[in-house]
C-alpha cells in the first residue's frame, strides 16, 4: 500500500496579469498529490465494489461501505476484514458473521450499475434510498449555533494531508458539545464519510446518536442518506447541499445546514435543533 | 423534469465572532439550490445506469456517458435517445444502430459496482482502464500560458447557474485559441464532463483534437479517462489533480494543468504543449 500522497516533479507557471505587462516565469519543482487507487471490496470472496480512494483507514472504509449502503447493520455482522497486500495490495477481504451473506441478486439490484458521483450503482430509481435502521427524527439532541460555527476550523486544524495537497475531502464526527470523536480523509468524499461510518461501527458506536457529522465540501443525496443509514442527526456541509439532499433530510427528520463558513450558516431542515440564543 | 435548481425556505444564521461580544441573529428567507435527481440511463430497453444529476442536456449526458465509458465510439452507433417523460421523467431511452448491442456480461463486469466517486462500477481492478479509441499523445497543438490562465473567467462568465446556487461543477471545451466551444453543468462534475462528450458526440466532433477540457472543480482518475476517451489533449483544473489523475495522463501522453487559478499554475503532464513565451 502506498502513502496518503505522492511526489511529482511539475511545472509551475506564473503568467502576468492582464494589463501588467510583465513576462512568463516558470520553473521545476516537487509537488505533492493526494493519492488515489482503487480499493476492490470483496464480501465472502466476491467482489462487491471497486472504489477509488486515497489509501488509509481502508478496514474502516469497507466496513462504512456495507454499513452506510444497508448491506449489513453492526460490527457484530463483520466477522473480520482483511486487507490483502498481495497482488498491488488494493483489496479488503471482508468475511460476515456465520450464516450471513449478501445474495446475489440483491447485489445486482443495488449495485448494477453507474457512473458519477452521487448515488452510485442503483439498477432502478425504485431502489436508490437505502432502508435506515434508526429513527433519528427522534434525536433531540439541540446544537448551539456558535459551537457549530467553530466546527469547521477544528476540522481543518486535525485535518493532517490536505494542507499539503489541496486535494482531499474530511468528513468529521463531531459530540452535540463540539468535541472532535473521529476524522478521515479521502480523495472521494463518500469514501470520507464511510471511513467515519466504519470507524462508529468498529467502536460499537451506531447509531451516532446526537452527533454532528461536518463534510469539508458539498452536501449530495448520498452523503445525507449515509448519515442517515448511520443514525446522525445533524450534517453540516462547508458548500451548498442539492435539492435531494434537502428532500431527504426533510423526509428523514435530520438537520441538514449548508454554507458553514465565517460566522454564519444556512439552515435547511430540521432548524429546532440549531439553539440561537 | 424539473428545473436546474430549486426553491427552499432557510434559516439563515449568523453568530458572533468570537470574542465580539455580539447576539445572534437569525432570519428565514428562500434559498435557490442546485437540482439534483436520478437520470436512468436505458440501452435498448435495459437499464444500464443511475447517476445522479442535475436536469438538463439528459440527452448530451446519456450519449457522453455512452462514449466516455467506452460503450459506443460516435454519433452513428447511436440511432436515438429519447427522455421518458412520464413515471417521472428520469430516464434516457437510448436506442443503438441496427446490428449494436452492449452484451450483459461486458455490463456486470464494467458497471458491477460501486459507490463514491471516481470510477464507479468496474467489478475488478484489472477492469478500471476503458479502452480509448484516439491517439491523444500524437496531438501536436501547442497552448499559449497566459491565454490558459484566463479560461476559468471566461468559464465562470458563461456559467447561467453557478453564482446562484453554489452547487454546481461547471465543464468546458475551449479551442486551442481560447474560445469556448461547449460548457455545461451539473452537481456531479463526472456528469458536467460526460455532458460535454455528449455535446462533441452528437456534433460529429469527436476527437476533441486540439482543444483544452476546463473543470471547475478537482481533477480525478475518472476525469482524466473520459477525457482521454474522447481525445482530448489537454485537461486543466482550478483545484487539484490526483496522484493516479496525473499517473494515467503521463501514460497517456496527455497535458495536465491543476490549480490553474489567479495568474498562475502546475503543470503535472505534457509540459511541451504549455508555451511559455
Amino acid at each position: 500500500m502506498t502513502g496518503r500522497t505522492a511526489r511529482r516533479r511539475i511545472l509551475r507557471v506564473t503568467t502576468p496579469w492582464p494589463d501588467d505587462g510583465g513576462g512568463l516565469d516558470s520553473s521545476h519543482r516537487a509537488d505533492l498529490l493526494a493519492t488515489e487507487e482503487p480499493l476492490e471490496i470483496r464480501v465472502n470472496g466476491r467482489p462487491l465494489a471497486v472504489t477509488m480512494r486515497t489509501p488509509g483507514d481502508d478496514i474502516d472504509l469497507a466496513a462504512g461501505f456495507l454499513v452506510t449502503e444497508g448491506l449489513v447493520r453492526a460490527a457484530a455482522d463483520i466477522a473480520g476484514i482483511q486487507i490483502c497486500t498481495t497482488d498491488g495490495g488494493n483489496a479488503a477481504d471482508v468475511t460476515l458473521a456465520a450464516g450471513l451473506d449478501i445474495d446475489d441478486d440483491r447485489l445486482r439490484r443495488n449495485f448494477l450499475t453507474t457512473s458519477a458521483c452521487g448515488v452510485c450503482g442503483k439498477a432502478s430509481i425504485d431502489a436508490i434510498r437505502v432502508r435506515a435502521a434508526y429513527d433519528v427524527a427522534a434525536d433531540q439532541v439541540s446544537i448551539d449555533a456558535a459551537m457549530l460555527s467553530g466546527l469547521p476550523g477544528k476540522l481543518r486544524a486535525a485535518q493532517r494531508v490536505f494542507a499539503h495537497t489541496g486535494g482531499l475531502h474530511a468528513a468529521g464526527v463531531f459530540s452535540a458539545d463540539g468535541a472532535l470523536l473521529a476524522l478521515r480523509e479521502d480523495v472521494g468524499r463518500h469514501n470520507a464519510v464511510d471511513k467515519v461510518a466504519g470507524w462508529a461501527t468498529r467502536e460499537g458506536r451506531l447509531p451516532l446518536a446526537g452527533c454532528v457529522l461536518l463534510v469539508s465540501g458539498r452536501a449530495s443525496f448520498e452523503l445525507v442518506q449515509k448519515a442517515y443509514v448511520a443514525g446522525i442527526p445533524v450534517v453540516a456541509a462547508v458548500s451548498a447541499p442539492s435539492s435531494l439532499a434537502a428532500d431527504l433530510a426533510a423526509e428523514a427528520g435530520m438537520t441538514l445546514v449548508g454554507f458553514l463558513r465565517g460566522n454564519s450558516m444556512n439552515v435547511y431542515t430540521g432548524t429546532h435543533r440549531i439553539a440561537v440564543r
